[in-house]
């Protein structure tokens, strides 16, 4: 079985829609990141960088397996089952490098954004802002001459890439403004949001 | 052949240290990001966001292919050669997930650091003092157990890893100061250092 240590967070809905595409079942454990959960000694033993999420396959090639990192997750369950993720040749990288740059541009820049769109330094919101405006015109381009991100096919770089902008649609509207409406982006956004595991993943709530 | 189009920055020596412990033959083209040859509209095409390294390998399965993102190059490099990450297994997992780590966090965390070192903006410049502290603190609690990064074998996530912290070493001590002086990244950065690989790698110089 397989068993989610996750919370509510663009990141931590990534394994959640990617178990309902796959159509596997999994048990989720919550981390309440609002109480720091993801800082108890338990928790740190999964996840020595105390980030959500992380994923324990006790069905793993080997044995029990642990794994840290959304991105490493998603590449792990698209081994695994093999969907969603081309096993060689060019739409594996188009995939992966798309990956990467999700989580290494788009994520942290927009993590950034929200984070100062709520303190008192225009100096650093200007630059997250114009970052992120920047990292959204890519992705639209892209999206341009592409019906998912990595081509004609839906794949593990359009869950990564989704929880982000939804989460920014949801939450950065402010400091973002019409910086959202790009033609391209709005219709992928459209396409993906229309997938019954995304539909569950983004409307997944912890029950108390 | 192998083409790099890359600059010497901590993401742009990653895929030169990795094709020198590779032994593979490659020619570089540079990308002067001081003049910001960057955005010339001929390397956009290479790489959508703008950014080194691209790798173009005109050798690829299917003919020629073109990667951008560092880490989507080094893992496209290490399943082409079968060297420096497992190709299954918790080994691959480990190394993977170490991988996503440095992008997703030390990678743009210490760039914003070495960003905000520069601008007249202490709140946000404490900010990344103290996540790239976190971080440093992170690997050095990882190397404090295992020989290199990912376990008792050097991969692409000590790479990945290396030259962001050899970045730091050289760029950060102003803002960074004795919080780079920890045992076990230290000892590593030795170990790694030693390599002949990584040398040629830190020492490349774009020829005039």
């Amino acid at each position: 079985m397989i068993t989610l240590h996750t919370w509510t967070t663009p990141n931590g809905r990534k394994p959640v829609i990617m178990l309902e595409e796959l159509g596997e079942p999994y048990r989720v454990v919550p981390v309440d990141i609002g109480k720091g959960e993801q800082f108890a000694p338990a928790f740190l033993k999964l996840s020595p960088n105390n980030k959500i999420p992380a994923l324990v396959d006790d069905d793993a090639d080997g044995g029990s397996i642990t794994i840290f990192e959304s991105g490493a997750i998603l590449t792990y369950l698209a081994e695994k089952y093999g969907r969603l993720l081309a096993p060689a040749g060019a739409a594996r990288w188009q995939t992966l490098q798309w990956l990467h740059w999700q989580i290494g541009g788009l994520g942290p820049m927009l993590g950034q954004l929200g984070f100062f769109a709520q303190q008192d330094d225009a100096f650093a919101l200007d630059r997250f802002v114009k970052e992120g405006d920047r990292l959204l015109t890519v992705l639209d381009r892209q999206l341009a001459g592409s019906r998912y991100v990595a081509g004609e096919e839906f794949t593990i770089a359009d869950i990564a890439c989704y929880t982000w902008v939804a989460g920014a649609m949801d939450k950065l509207k402010g400091p973002l403004g019409d910086r959202l409406d790009k033609p391209d982006l709005q219709r992928w956004m459209a396409l993906v949001g229309e997938r019954p595991a995304v539909q569950k993943g983004m409307a997944w709530k912890i029950r108390n």
